[in-house]
């Protein structure tokens, strides 16, 4: 219910998380709506929450519209335009639905994707849906018609033929550089990879955080597009085109909460693999502690959904479950693992189990291509060179230099050893607490910024040996660093015998 | 992780719904926040969340806060203050614990209240909590411990003795007049009873809307229990005290989201009732087709759930579950209800609904108090006029005129005739139908708005008979409640026969 009411705009300088007006709370009264309620504002499509006043700050018949909300709305400063209250969406009573634990069909999830995207769902209705999705869920179907609405609101790319390979890894392990190497041993085998990855959102480094630190990872989906019919793969960001936008969104909500329900994790990963144009994907599930998937168990469960997704979105996919207790390699942050990175495709051996987790991976896409014995041909593909020729196309089509070598990458300038208090050997290295050491350090915006390892997980240390060193780019986060590493610990030191086990109990 | 950094405060004149302040994106990367974090200003006790902007519009090296959010930091403008990252509080956890389904203790759920009074949730958290409530529900002991919460969290009236009375209507019916009939007939019984009302949240008019067309109800804690300890009764409303505060924050949050769970609605219920002092409570559940409790059934849930709460904490309760498929008696508006309650209590016998229903739920609580035969007694009490007397002491006290007759109230100025468009009978009075109409008309902020019934359900009527009159302040919106009554025609008419079922099927 309510009635017309002419207002005269002022528009201000405030970039808002969701559009809001604010209104005299007369005004309100009038128009019959209350905090947040939705508005609609001189006939424009979009209807927008409100915010209601008490404050004396308001003046009567103006309606308050910050800029970005106004463009929306096509309203300018000093206009005078017709306010009237807005109904809900339906896709309102699609939540509700879902709280109640019922199945919703593909059209009302398609019009709860829609209006996020269109932002027509406040921040309040969306976090509710957030929740539901966690405590109740969806089935496989569900979970299918959420993965093609969000790819299909955003940009699909199309590929003249196939198959077209994707890889994925769910992430959360630190020091995971093993993507590079994986695209350029497939594209080396003439197989179409058109890899985009992420920044990082709550880790040190993502993939496109150090890869832009020798190309450029913002290509348009034109480019990817050529580059990979032409050269076979990249290595690009996937926030430089309009991939499934609506992920972007809703992980500014999930994010504060400190959730990932099972339905969008997965609806997100592969609506992305989607839209890019994949027909096969290999997805690499990181198994540990610290990281997303912490049991086998749980690993498995995330297997057989991503399987099962696959298949009614008519996508291929295998999972590798890999070894993640501990960080992939030695080095953590953008320029420190670009370094271990190309090192690798330059010929180096070391760290070994960078190098066999990259060909075990890539291994499988070959098989399912039809390349028998894969891990042993990815193997050669990078021992004979063929992945590091395919790398610096791949490079130099992205804008990188054709010189490039691992040691242009250097590390910070400021640097700090820490090293063991005792001797004994290392128990465990704490994937979290490494994170947050190499962030205090200023990965991943810090480029020179980040973790190298000196010692691994199972190795003997003497007190008084290197453990590893922190660098940063500037002093007063290197201090930051330090004061992190001292205060979680990363490594677990122990001698041979944990705990004695008498009749008397355990000491 | 995160550090510390000095920024220059801009204050700004917005009144934000939740604490929000504003930062340049590189402000917030050095910082270590994201959009949705809390950061902590000038070391002040309240951590805040921050909106991260990508905007040119903001500069480095400011932090924006609104006024509001000033005052609780202590900054000016222009005072340079130290921004550090600040962790969520400990309350977000157990609110991921309830999205778990588990039970939370007296602690957490303690934690919750006061952080959501003091505003340190944010609303996207609130959502989560309420969402969860909804789905996952609360055990009565966890109910017990939540009303305890809301309840000390704000004011608590003590009465120096008891017993203390109180009457609730859980509401969701038009026209349900009754409340200050029953105070006046308990009150002239010698019981005490401070009723607290509320004003309409999403109904036509609360009981305070319309109490206050004859007497003020803005009475604070100190003048409440004063009359009540002269005269017996008030009829105050209750958002003038400080009773349960945390309530009307969690109610900005439920009505957008169109969600009242039932742990947070008893909660609500309960809290007040102890806040207020009540040691006995009799609470009225209007139940129907479009009020809040639809079955029979349903009702009789309410009713055990309320009496548990009350033996939890240590509260007499008893239910009276009434008839509400129509609106109770003729009047819905606020001069309109407030003309027929008085006029009952100066000796009217009509409507004989409204007269019966105030009579039973007083008579409840009469016989609580040790009074036999309590609807009867009350009906004398009525009938001989001592509640009239009383009701006059009650309205002089809260500042009403001494010579105050029914007849002062006015309806609107502005009338329309709805008549019916066939002969048949009145099978059905659509209450939700009834309040849009009188919220088109203005009501409750315009006084004289409402709707007067000629007929009610079950009366034959022929076509061009007066149905229903509706009453406004002004003319336009006259208009819009014609409008609305057009298009949600509030009756249902039909001849005797309904359906005609023969071998051929149901015509």
């Amino acid at each position: 219910m309510g009635s017309q009411m002419k207002l005269k705009c002022k528009l201000f300088d405030m970039d808002v998380s969701e559009p809001s007006v604010m209104l005299h709370d007369d005004d309100c009264i009038e128009i019959g709506v209350r905090e947040g309620d939705r508005v609609k504002i001189a006939g424009s499509k979009t209807a927008v929450a409100i915010a209601a006043h008490s404050d004396t700050l308001l003046e009567r018949g103006t309606i308050y519209i910050p800029f970005s909300v106004s463009k929306v709305c096509g309203v300018r400063d000093g206009d005078e335009v017709s306010v009237t209250f807005s109904t809900k969406p339906d896709s309102v009573r699609s939540i509700r639905r879902k709280m109640d634990g019922e199945k919703l069909d593909k059209e009302e999830i398609h019009a709860i994707v829609e209006d996020i995207l269109e932002n027509r769902l406040t921040k309040i209705e969306v976090s509710a849906w957030l929740t539901a999705l966690y405590i109740n869920g969806m089935d496989i179907s569900e979970i299918a018609d959420f993965t093609v609405s969000m790819a299909e609101t955003g940009d699909m790319i199309k590929f003249e033929k196939g198959p077209v390979f994707d890889f994925h890894s769910l992430g959360g392990v630190p020091g995971n550089k093993i993507t590079p190497i994986v695209v350029s041993i497939v594209a080396a085998a003439g197989i179409m990879i058109p890899k985009t990855s992420s920044r990082a959102i709550s880790s040190a480094c993502g993939t496109s955080d150090f890869v832009e630190t020798f190309c450029n990872v913002e290509l348009d989906a034109e480019s990817l597009k050529e580059i990979t019919q032409e050269i076979g793969g990249v290595f690009s960001w996937g926030g430089s085109m309009n991939l499934a936008p609506v992920d972007d969104m809703v992980i500014k909500v999930e994010h504060p909460l400190g959730i990932n329900p099972r339905p969008q994790m997965l609806a997100s990963i592969m609506s992305k693999k989607l839209a890019i144009g994949a027909t096969h994907l290999v997805v690499d599930i990181p198994t540990g502690a610290g990281t997303k998937v912490e049991t086998l168990e749980a690993a498995r469960g995330y297997a057989k959904d991503l399987m099962q997704l696959g298949e009614k979105i008519g996508m291929h996919v295998e999972c590798a479950i890999t070894y993640a207790d501990q960080p992939i390699g030695y080095a953590v942050g953008p320029n420190l693992e670009a370094r271990e990175c190309i090192s690798i495709l330059e010929g180096s051996r070391h760290p070994s189990a960078v190098v066999e987790k990259a060909c075990d991976c890539a291994g499988i896409i070959l098989e399912i291509a039809g390349i028998p014995n894969g891990g042993a041909r990815a193997r050669e593909i990078l021992d004979s060179g063929d992945a590091y020729r395919k790398f610096m196309e791949i490079v130099v089509a992205q804008g990188g230099r054709p010189d490039l070598k691992s040691e242009d990458l250097k590390p910070g300038q400021f640097s700090y050893e820490l090293r063991s208090p005792k001797t004994g050997y290392i128990h465990s290295i704490k994937n979290k607490d490494v994170v947050s050491i190499a962030k205090a350090a200023g990965a991943p915006s810090d480029k020179g910024a980040g973790i190298v390892f000196a010692k691994k997980k199972g190795q003997r240390v003497e007190e008084g040996d290197l453990l590893l060193t922190i660098y940063a780019d500037n002093e007063a986060k290197l201090k930051r660093a330090r004061d992190t590493a001292a205060r979680y610990f990363p490594m677990d030191i122990e001698g041979m015998l944990i705990k004695r086990v008498s009749p008397l109990g355990i000491r």
